[in-house]
């Protein structure tokens, strides 16, 4: 998408120096706008440890371009040693991410299935822009489908602001491209349909107030952040016409974990009839689950999350203390949303209801 | 309640000048304890609109001493008029607020029922202690009736840790002394019952990470920080066992305007069946409103509360920017919970069902 009118992905190769992957440093992100160099497989796998990106899809990419990276690293003699342990480095950053397994075991198939040294690396570096490509592709399809919920409800609305609540960030900057949740926001408003974007700050990490009022502005798209406690408040005053938000993970019957707060913003939309949607790549879909709150393990992370709060003074960024000193806190990072909450989900091969059955209509090699 | 082994409330008459009025400044709580003198209505107003103390019921005492004030410094021959202007200066302050107005009122009504210019001042300044006493008194008896449904989940859990959720602060601070919500969570520490309280930070203004955290811990009473977002998943987990939460205004029937974020987490526990009580002092109730959500007007505030975020660095209050520049926000302060989503309602005079009916067999004096 679009940064002060120039196109961006969130990673990609240098021009003219295929040995060099770009990032953008999201760490820096809304106060700083930086691009990273990537030359090694240790730097690439630091910037996804340290999460200069972060979101399933950009993991998943610059997985796939951390094992192309690799291979320039290998010697000949000791390739599959080399290739291991890079794969294992790749691997431990960030444990949790299904798609950065994916990514790694991907390459490695890819690699295993060339015999030539010097090929190896090709096939590497096609194959991880190849599943670059289809991280973006995903998301534009899902823009595809989605658009068609906005342009229903701008309709309905006879061309008045169609207002759009959302939850973290599940743009752009959480995948190669376009997105999954604001996927159909952008397509949405570059065909010129009036939205507006109701971006909740997303407490603890403020994913919300940094990374989505960020893209979304860069792109042009109106948008107003709020509290994460405001959602209920907009819906029951009619001032929300549709919640879409991205999925961590999906079980196989429509339960949605997503970022913590989801959950309530569903309660909210269904007590007021509010259209709550899912958008999400089928990657994100785990087969063999079938009840998200009994199933899915969620996150507990550093309390320090919560105590602490972080932002711009006096053009430095500042770690601030929110509360006392002696206050202890706790951090889950994700909630289930039943399925009977959600409205639809939207993939990249349409839109479905949020069970099994319409899933596997969808999915029917999943059957 | 106590601070560091000293009884404090929150606003009271200067020891030997009753022409000043003393409060703690909780605009720099948790960080400072600092007591601030107010010697005129202006600077009462100010201290009410400012946000140097806030929540209802220190909301009442303040327009009450502000109201006595205000006698002070109007003349005897332009009387009526000058008070009407003060009048209307504390009322402009804080819109929501029942309290505020009702304190007003009374003050009007009382300094109108003597004729003696005189006398005029003493009968305001009796009455604003007088008002200031109720509400601490109001507190204590609402923690006398609310510790009974601590007391039974305690012994239906045969003792084990009783997880209480609560949202803002509606505690001792937020009234002259006691709280609602926080009231029965005091009484039941106090009588020996072992409870816990997960506190929502209460975003934008964090009442919750710097006051509620605060007061809790001076006292002794276990309690963890946590995001807003948290609570669905905790009452997914049955990791709470009752929602205590306090009331700006509540209708004739029930309905609840409290800090925005409330209702969110009455849809939650509605979901998973927990206990969703609001403790208030019948002061709060406006006899005159039927529909919460139609009919309480909801105070929209700076949007620099949200963009903005305040704590310690380095051991000095530094504010920082949460988002990037450009980004504009909506700052609404509080939204309704409708009576369906209340379980009861905990008052000076006991705890009723959230209707009409059950809240005038404790009122009749209101049919």
């Amino acid at each position: 998408m679009k940064v002060d009118g120039k196109h961006y992905r969130t990673i990609w190769v240098k021009e003219h120096d295929r040995k060099i992957i770009q990032i953008i440093d999201q760490r820096q992100l809304p106060h700083e706008f930086e691009i990273v160099d990537l030359k090694t497989v240790e730097e690439c796998a630091t910037a996804i440890r340290d999460m200069y990106l972060r979101g399933a899809g950009v993991i998943g990419a610059a997985a796939g371009f951390g094992m192309y990276l690799a291979t320039l690293q290998s010697s000949e003699h000791s390739f599959d040693r080399d290739m291991e342990r890079y794969s294992n480095l790749l691997l431990s950053t960030r444990p949790t991410a299904k798609n950065l397994e994916w990514a790694v075991r991907k390459q490695q198939e890819a690699i295993a299935g060339v015999s030539s040294f010097a090929e190896k690396t090709d096939v590497a570096f096609r194959n991880a822009c190849v599943m670059a490509d289809d991280n973006a592709e995903h998301g534009r399809r899902i823009g595809e489908h989605g658009v068609t919920l906005i342009e229903e409800i701008s309709r309905r609305k006879k061309g008045k602001t169609v207002n759009i609540l959302t939850h973290c960030n599940a743009g752009w900057l959480a995948f190669v491209d376009y997105g999954s949740a604001l996927a159909p926001v952008y397509a949405a408003f570059d065909s010129g349909t009036d939205v507006d974007v109701w971006v909740d700050e997303t407490r603890p990490r403020n994913q919300g107030a940094r990374l989505t009022t960020w893209e979304l502005s860069k792109h042009g798209v109106p948008n107003d952040l709020i509290v994460d406690n405001a959602g209920g408040h907009l819906m029951q005053h009619s001032l929300v016409d549709l919640v879409i938000v991205g999925s961590d993970r999906t079980t196989a019957t429509g339960d949605v974990a997503n970022k913590i707060g989801t959950y309530l913003k569903a309660l909210a939309a269904r007590d007021n009839d509010v259209p709550f949607y899912v958008a999400l790549p089928s990657s994100t879909i785990d087969w063999e689950l079938n009840n998200g709150i009994a199933e899915i393990p969620i996150e507990e992370r550093d309390p320090a999350e919560v105590r602490f709060m972080s932002g711009l003074c006096d053009s430095k960024l500042e770690t601030v203390l929110i509360c006392p000193p002696e206050t202890t806190a706790r951090n889950f990072a994700f909630d289930v949303t039943p399925a009977r909450l959600v409205t639809g989900l939207i993939t990249e091969r349409g839109i479905c209801r949020a069970d099994k059955e319409s899933i596997l209509q969808l999915f029917p090699e999943m059957r």
